[in-house]
């Protein structure tokens, strides 16, 4: 029988435990500190390019050095560098919060630091991942014919349905290729004009380039035109090319419109389209029982993204994709070496994820979404995501009662697109108002909002996302920005 | 001025900070115990397929769980269906650890939860992911000519090198795609029939087919034959194909052979063929003086990627991607939608990751790398990987002694290929003896080795990297092989 194992050679091992017990309980002492009051920080960071780097040794060090004077350094070098996510007054892009129930769950994903990419290779990393994904399916409402599997964000995703899409054409092109077939015409995908522009990198990558999305026209409300896109499949066959896959939207990022799925599911099923659902940020909302009418007719996608490192409170990397044939993204991405062959795979007794994707390594994300569900409880989740479709309400209200402010978009969820337009402000540039208006509250350090344009407009964003986010919050920021336009127009 | 923000309703937050103190100290305590004693439990699960799942609700909870119970949970339901990668007797694949500072860093990471897309959304998470990846560039000794970016896996760099490569040849891929354009010939990549599953799948998605990949026959130490690699794209030229790329391995999976890339990148260079470089996992070898030379001929490459996850102790997922001309990545990746422009991204003062590759959300990896090398110093980890390949050195002598055993393949690094082969074995069924004798050393619970086959040969793997394996660990092994040999061939 073996020896027993005697101690190895402690200038090789990892840290020693007492030392990392001693310092992870620094760390986690830090992190409640900071969750504690993360507004005592400026929200969007201070630094000046290379203000970072300039602290930094340009080199390695060649020995060890103390955990101690690791983490001053980070307080020191790394925090001043830090645009704070966690901030109750970060409004800008989406907000995003990184629970701690998810911060808790992802120090034991990196301290088991298994590769779910076999099923052997941890059992309990697949079949978590199986059933956390179902319980999302679940809470928003969609069909049990949809079977799911994590993508570390949207952009993978939106690359793993246009290259199923493109593999369910039977041209096969897994196995022959795009370029130089004559059997192979231009493929062409749609996206409305406010599509996430990773649909359009994702087409880049497959192949299709950019010429192989079509931008489809939006109606008032940013929503994309349903007849103008069955007029454009049918102008692109008869032009030669093949029309193959639709991109709806289920909250775009400007103005978190809302494609009208059942109208283009009609038009796919017609068409025999693949249609994929970008519901990143948007998808979430439909925990809410009032909000579930959000993804209304995406039980007719092929495909569907709905990210919990967006709005459900989740770090990130977390992306949940779910597939109407996993069969097609199998027969699209399927290899198995030799050295990743096992019994269990080749018995088909359980699922292999790393044949639904491109990357092999896979972390052991299904534990993040397991602990914040258990912690706040469906209905918990839920009541937080009414309530910041409630702030933005409160806030686009304020808005439309202002005579110096308009709001550019209507709100359905809990972005509100809006502008500075002061009542004396004719023959100003309103777009360069709003921007220094935008610069000034940034500015502050207690607010960070970004921008977007609409109809060529420059339009400010108010994004409520953030788990600490509360109504005093968003009035702050309100506040802020009276206060700032009053201040840009008295000097100008 | 904004008035003082009150403390928002309690039933809308995130979990109590003093909560978060009083469970994270524990899971922290958790993990130093796990960590002090991985090889309590057996290395690899021995959960039966569905097991997991079947203890685990269908439904998600409507209403909060206690964290004490979410816990409880784990140590009762998720345990024992991990397969512990921590375990000092794991061999299989590519054996990996995320070291103790990695689990702080990743704590940290997930905390700040930013996302590293922009300068503007954390001006540390750029800066610091500049500085540690010149560090790592530095350790293996690459030119200065390399930049460097983060990809999640060697699978995306694969893809982000194969993409990058077929923007070089300027067909106006990026705009007008592949398909259906007569000026667009079929398109042909290299790379040897012992490369990684990962090129294949990269050409798999970029649009070139698994035609697109030719496989170049390898020498009788599983190496790329470099003049089999010329005749193959001279006959391609000829029949219409247009070559473009060359995968190199330094490092293959099966045996860790490396291919000879100063002969290959003469190819490259006279052909006018972009050269990639997968050293995923034998890159890292660099870092350690006398091993150097395992990168040789790879200041000539146009990519190349290193996977601090597989052997420098990085918790995954980090893979380190370098590119001789990032302007061509940018030029293949670059969409800039008006909502994520900046002015300093405007004024061309940052540097904005999101341009160099898919994914537009994207963790702040770098801080792992960052604390990793401090804490241990590049020595170190130089240090570690030397150990790590002379005890590969010691099993690969006992094989070689033992009359019962055969090496398969040399062993240039720290993975040994071998099977059994009893001196009265003649007549046997050595494929399914190896087979048998891997699954009943692995049902010890003491090691974990996997298989790969080599020359139609079923061969079995050693492959040290954990950062706790010792000597005492690969004799266990090397005891546990012969005596269940021994048992095997007794009753057979």
């Amino acid at each position: 029988m073996p020896n027993p194992i005697p101690s190895q050679n402690p200038s090789f091992g990892d840290m020693d435990p007492e030392a990392f017990r001693a310092y992870g309980k620094q760390v986690i002492d830090w992190i409640a500190d900071y969750l504690s009051q993360p507004d005592k920080y400026p929200v969007l960071s201070r630094a000046k390019p290379g203000e970072v780097k300039a602290q930094l040794p340009a080199a390695p060090p060649a020995a060890p050095e103390a955990m101690g004077a690791i983490l001053a350094d980070f307080d020191r070098i790394i925090m001043p560098g830090i645009t704070h996510w966690n901030h109750p007054g970060f409004f800008a892009y989406f907000a995003i919060s990184g629970s701690m129930p998810g911060i808790l769950a992802e120090t034991l994903i990196a301290a088991l630091n298994v590769n779910a990419m076999l099923w052997r290779t941890s059992p309990s990393a697949t079949e978590l991942e199986e059933v956390v994904l179902d319980w999302l399916r679940q809470m928003v409402g969609l069909p049990d014919a949809f079977e799911g599997v994590i993508a570390d964000t949207a952009s993978m995703a939106a690359v793993l349905a246009i290259a199923a899409a493109r593999e369910a054409l039977g041209l096969g092109i897994r196995e022959q290729g795009m370029a130089g077939r004559p059997e192979v015409p231009r493929l062409r995908m749609y996206c409305s004009e406010q599509a996430h522009s990773s649909i359009e990198k994702a087409a880049i990558l497959v192949g299709l380039g950019q010429a192989g999305v079509r931008k489809i026209p939006v109606d008032a409300e940013f929503r994309m035109r349903p007849e103008a896109l069955a007029e454009a499949i049918q102008a692109d066959r008869r032009e030669g090319w093949l029309p193959f896959c639709v991109a709806a939207t289920v909250g775009t990022t400007s103005t978190t419109s809302i494609d009208p799925v059942p109208a283009i599911a009609e038009i796919c099923e017609r068409e025999k389209l693949w249609l994929h659902v970008d519901g990143a940020y948007g998808g979430s909302a439909a925990i809410v029982p009032e909000l579930r009418h959000v993804l209304a007719g995406c039980d007719r996608a092929d495909s569907i993204v709905i990210n919990p490192h967006k709005w459900l409170f989740t770090p990130i990397d977390f992306s949940a994709f779910y597939i109407r044939r996993p069969d097609v993204l199998k027969q699209a991405f399927s290899l198995i070496p030799e050295y990743l062959r096992t019994a269990e795979g080749d018995a088909g007794t359980v699922k292999n994820y790393m044949e639904y994707g491109v990357q092999l390594g896979r972390r052991f994300r299904a534990r993040k979404f397991w602990m914040i569900v258990r912690t706040f409880g469906a209905e918990g989740m839920a009541a937080r995501i009414r309530e910041h479709v409630r702030l933005a309400g409160e806030f686009a209200g304020w808005v439309d009662a202002s005579p110096d402010f308009e709001r550019l978009a209507p709100t359905p969820l809990s972005t509100v697109c809006f502008r500075a337009r002061p009542a004396q402000s004719a023959g100003a540039d309103l777009d360069r108002l709003n921007e220094s208006l935008m610069e000034a509250v940034n500015a502050t350090g207690k607010v960070f909002l970004s921008h977007t344009k609409l109809n060529g407009v420059y339009t400010l964003r108010l994004a409520i996302g953030n788990i600490r986010t509360a109504e005093a919050h968003v009035a702050e920021a309100w506040g802020l920005l009276q206060e700032n336009l009053e201040r840009l127009t008295r000097y100008n």
